[in-house]
């Protein structure tokens, strides 16, 4: 009896051991004291690290756990380890755990935060990163390349972790394969939170990237799902998958300005995903496919307006023999089960055909290879409201495409589409955010192709024994509420941060604005009560602010009397910066908005409305890193200036540029010696599109360099260009504008008095950038 | 007790019904009733052809066998049923199985002979052909492309066939994969003997080719193991593999001229291979890698003698960013535990650099990209007799090679070779036509790189517990005869018959003359008794002979009396023919030797041997589609000719060319008009390495068409060219010969009395192919 009761007491103890193993284990409380638990960590050992902040944390986790027997490093309290300054975690060795770490407050001094490797010799295998923020970690020169997470080695997985704000070069995510210790990677990204990544203005802002395309032929297996992906807008590739047997399955893509882009590799698994667009938005794609033996299954595209590049699935064009880096052919694809609700245009084939460009390109970059061997089949299509928009379009000639029992409602004139048969359908629950459609028939015939067996359930996981069109299946067993953000990430991390605490200050004299900039906070507002503000320096903006006149029907004159070359207002990072209801006077050598050239971390917006401002060298003037997402001048009057808005900063040719909106609408401008606007991209890169410049409702006169060959509103490289509805008088400049035909280069409604004109070159000759 | 003994009773009926079924099954005796039994065939049944020769059987076997229960289709006696005339096997469905069919005598009107498809929609799934056999089964036009084994489908086997005698264009073997029904294919292909393919002169002469650039990604997983390739030379590719996850193991191949090589895709396993070459012949190579993630083991590279594109391992360089059919980078490749044995250049990297010929080539084709990650070790090098050659080579600076504990025996100056060791070795079976060589040192350290824990077993299947560098870890079931041909192809077969039944006949007369070439035999000897025969048609050779004069030291003269443009001799398809100790004179209208038009199906040899040549147009004109593998005089007088040997048809520009060898040796040569040799190859197509062109200890005089730029020999695209120790004197053209310097053109120990010469231009612009 003894003895049984010394045994029990003995498995008691053990419990007990193991279990504070795993829930409290050796608390650590400086990086000395961490770097010695893990060099001596055995398999089983749990390292804590106390909580508070750790600065300056370069943490080389570098230890053998066994496969039941991990060795775990975690925070004291979930959420209360805060990793800051120039810090980083470098993981190598099998069978290790990382739990609820927050980075934050900082950046990583080497090239990645969270990096699956210690050293070339040594990676990780079976290691696990849980439950970890990584929130505004951003350079502080956003043109510094970095990545958050990077992926070495075989067998990792990030999971329920919460990762945003990356507004620097560089993929979000990347995984690494080059060579066999890093290939048949089989990597696991699942039930994370992708916050929101800011628009980049130019390439290297994917949030995920498997591969390169020198690793195009490697397989790599990478599942990626259940994660949450919200506004990543960085470019227009959301994740990039450029390795093989990549696997992207029930991930909800929420506005996200960009697409899932299958760009190098080959049979990947996109089954069961949400691709949630926005009415105002024809930004936001789903899929674009290049490559062969891609299976997209069961997957819902709801409100996408997106064309070509953006379409809700682009099929691209391939170019014959490609190089290794550029575009195969489109082959052997299956497209089926697939539902698209108001989508304006479900189908685009031969997305990116140029054969119409070999005047100007190399025969190495013309897409003249059709998709083939591909099937469209068992797809629903619906829309709420009838449309007669083509379902399907074509940038080339039909390849080899075979369209079988694809159901559609709510569209006119496909009655000669082959394969494609209108149907009844039902909206199962309209008062979701995203309708569930199905169609009514439940008989309807349904194509059986080569394996299509293996599409066994639809996008609720509901078995297809009665089988039918579209994503659902059956409306039951709706197991997810999509926009239930608390099943991704950290459960202790608020992913929606409210800063509800912003004040209004009441300023009345220069001292007192320069007084009340040194103290605002995020959010805040200061009103000027005054007549005239005389200004003898520069108004740092460091924090997002209103300034405006505090009665905005009596407009209070800042007069800014500096002869130096500086800005009267210098922007700090990541700062909203509005001005409404002024008159903003400066001296020639002035420019009126200049980004900050030590922080560059963060793009920088400026709001103009009702102003009136006067007498600058330039309105707005970038500076080389800096990047503004938008810049709005809105019911202004603009005048008295040698230039207007300056961004040409980006001269390297290598696709950037220095804002993503610049858009002047309903102002009156006069008197520009220059140019009213220089907006410059350098670099032929077709798959980010950036640059958008909007001139609408305005009025010009008096403006513009002399000479046939000037040109007013300069745009070159920019994409997307609407000139709409203005009135110019008195140009001197030989042009208007130059357009840029075979983009999205567009005016009307403009008059003109005079000679000055608007053209539109088709073509732009530029250097590849690849 | 009754009911028990029905129960047995019934059991054996039902057994001999099964075992009858396997072994006799439902005979039919012609097309129609063949037919009949495959529309009727349910799964389990049996065809049985009956013996017999089957002419002209255009066999559609499709139909649907279950797991446990296939079709079979079978010959009445193994080996007794000849598919004969215009014939193929087209196989479709699930489970089917064909054996003992023995194709000959014929051809296949259609792309190929046995195919693993019915049609587009109808592909072989799980089926097997055994114990076949292919022989001479060639196109009457050798330029006439088609298959003999067409795979399609997936899971289908080709199992102890026998393959020979393929002389007209098209890989013998060709696996398809276009489309995902063809995609993941797993078939095997073991136990075959791949009998002698002949020289085909050009490319698209593989043995076996699987997949092509086309389909360079996609997974095939084929298994080619355990066959024999028995002097498989139509190309320098014997096997071409273009898809990935292929396995090649223990094949032996056995003099093929040519290598295995991984010309597209990724990640083969080449283990346990036998690659045997011959001290007399420089074109028999081993492995040439191209591409990412082979594996390279266990294998045994013995005697063989090749540089380059054939030497044991040829590494190439790569393209960067290489087109799709070109040459992607070699990276992460292993190269472990294989063995070189008498090789004289085991291992030679960046195969293929060419970044001196960026002047004559595009950007596209300069092959700059050295190999890299990859590893190199634990192998074994043997001389029996000491070399001070270098063991490694480089055409281009060392890429990124790892090179660990490597193992040398017999070998000079490795002192300073990073990860070579001279070690004791001892040669276990010196007997045997291939030695078996240890290290004498078991304990001799070995390095362990990643993943090398997979290879777990020798090239005899001894497990390598007790690890060794090299092929053999222990000289214990070796449990193979390497050379034992039965264990390969159908046993029913006899893989080398002799013909031991030729005759000599004796003619006195031309009409004797006439009437011997009608009743010749294969091997045959016509001897001539008399001083001159008078013959005033063309003697049609439709079988190998040779022709001489009964009294070696007694020439007889054939006169050749005709003035219309027919050849003296007319050769037939596969005819070697010898000529000795004759005088043979023509007119200037006749050629003395020229293949017959109408059947070019096999290459044509002449060999002539003491004789005088003299008075024809030109001594050999070849005919477009014509081949010959040998052409060669010795020993004789060739004068008063217009032209000598005219071998120029392959007008294309397409690779291919009239003759693999022109050997002229010891000849006296006088009185040529025009030129002496016009042997023309098109196409830059350096894959395939053809047109051999000796020309040696022979005295030339009063040769060649007067002209500053005319050239007496002209080799245009012949890259191996060796002329030495000739004199020529009288010669009226500007150059004797123009080599192509990058190429294997020689000149050395030559006299040339008078202005001409011989010069050598580097580079040569040709038309590429792809």
């Amino acid at each position: 009896m003894k003895l049984f009761k010394s045994i029990s007491i003995l498995s008691l103890a053990l419990f007990l051991l193991t279990s504070c193993g795993s829930n409290s284990g050796n608390i650590v409380n400086n990086m000395a004291e961490l770097k010695s638990a893990i060099d001596k960590a055995q398999a089983g050992d749990v390292i804590v690290m106390s909580n508070g902040i750790w600065k300056d944390a370069e943490i080389d986790f570098k230890a053998n756990g066994i496969v039941d027997k991990p060795i775990v490093l975690k925070a004291e309290t979930p959420g209360k380890v805060f990793i800051e300054g120039q810090s980083f975690l470098k993981i190598a060795g099998h069978y290790l755990e990382v739990h609820d770490l927050y980075f934050r407050n900082g950046y990583t001094p080497i090239n990645s935060v969270i990096q699956f490797k210690s050293d070339e010799k040594n990676a990780a295998y079976d290691c696990k990163v849980v439950n970890c923020v990584i929130e505004n970690f951003t350079q502080l020169d956003r043109r510094k390349k970095d990545h958050w997470v990077e992926f070495w080695g075989q067998r990792n997985e990030l999971l329920y972790c919460y990762i945003a704000g990356k507004s620097n070069d560089g993929p979000t995510l990347r995984a690494e394969l080059k060579g066999n210790q890093h290939a048949n990677c089989h990597h696991i990204i699942a039930n994370n939170y992708f916050g929101p990544r800011p628009r980049r203005g130019g390439p290297r802002g994917e949030t995920m990237q498997l591969g390169d395309s020198y690793t195009s032929m490697v397989p790599a297996f990478i599942e990626v799902r259940d994660n949450f992906l919200d506004r990543c807008n960085g470019e227009v590739e959301v994740i990039s998958s450029k390795t093989n047997y990549n696997k992207f399955i029930n991930n909800v893509f929420y506005k996200c300005e960009g697409s899932l882009v299958l760009r190098h590799g080959n049979y990947a698994t996109i089954d069961s995903n949400w691709f949630i667009g926005d009415d105002n938005s024809d930004n936001i794609g789903g899929v674009r496919v290049i490559n062969t033996g891609h299976w997209i299954t069961n997957n819902y595209f709801y409100n996408l307006k997106g064309n070509e590049f953006r379409s809700a699935i682009a099929v691209m064009n391939g170019i014959p023999k490609s190089p290794l880096n550029r575009y195969n052919q489109v082959t052997d694809v299956v497209i089926a089960h697939n539902s698209w609700i108001d989508c304006i245009s479900p189908l685009q084939f031969s997305v990116g055909s140029n054969v119409n460009k070999s005047d100007v390109l190399p025969k190495s970059e013309i897409r003249s290879a059709l998709p083939i061997r591909t099937s469209v089949a068992n797809n629903l299509i619906y829309n709420s409201k009838t449309i007669s928009e083509a379902i399907v379009k074509y940038y080339d000639t039909p390849g080899d495409i075979d369209f079988q029992s694809n159901y559609v409602s709510g569209v006119e004139g496909i009655e000669n589409l082959n394969g494609f048969i209108t149907a009844e359908m039902t909206v199962a629950n309209s008062q979701s955010i995203v309708p569930l459609v199905t169609v009514v028939d439940r008989n309807a015939a349904l194509f059986n192709g080569f394996n299509f067996s293996n599409i066994k359930n639809d996008i609720f996981s509901n078995g297809r024994s009665e089988n039918q069109a579209g994503a659902i299946c059956a409306v039951k067993n709706t197991k997810q509420n999509l926009l239930d953000v608390d099943k991704y990430g950290p459960v202790w991390f608020e992913k929606s941060k409210k800063n509800t605490n912003t004040k209004q200050l009441s300023v009345k004299s220069s001292e007192e604005l320069y007084a009340a900039f040194e103290k605002i906070n995020d959010g805040d507002t200061i009103l000027i009560d005054a007549d005239l503000l005389k200004l003898d320096k520069l108004i740092k903006v460091e924090e997002s602010v209103v300034l405006a006149s505090s009665n905005k029907d009596q407009k209070v004159r800042l007069q800014f009397t500096s002869t130096e070359q500086v800005p009267a207002f210098e922007l700090g990072a990541g700062v909203n910066f509005h001005l409404n209801h002024l008159i903003v006077e400066g001296t020639k050598t002035l420019n009126c908005f200049e980004p900050n050239q030590a922080d560059m971390s963060i793009a920088t917006n400026v709001f103009v409305d009702e102003c009136t401002l006067s007498g600058f060298h330039s309105i707005y003037k970038s500076k080389k890193g800096s990047f503004a997402d938008t810049l709005k001048v809105v019911n202004s009057e603009l005048k008295d200036l040698v230039n207007g808005f300056i961004l040409d900063s980006e001269t390297e040719a290598k696709g950037d540029y220095n804002a993503e909106f610049l858009i002047l609408d309903n102002n009156k401008i006069s008197t520009i010696e220059n140019v009213l606007v220089n907006f410059y991209r350098g670099g032929y890169d077709e798959s980010t599109i950036g640059g958008n410049f909007v001139f609408n409702n305005n009025t010009v006169e008096g403006a513009g360099k002399r000479g046939a060959d000037e040109i007013l509103l300069k745009t070159q490289g920019i994409v997307n260009v609407r000139i709409l509805n203005n009135n110019f008088s008195s140009i001197e400049s030989g042009f208007v504008a130059r357009l840029w035909g075979e983009k999205n280069n567009v005016e009307s409604g403009n008059t003109i008095y005079g000679k000055s004109k608007i053209v539109s070159d088709e073509f732009l000759t530029q250097k590849l950038l690849y």
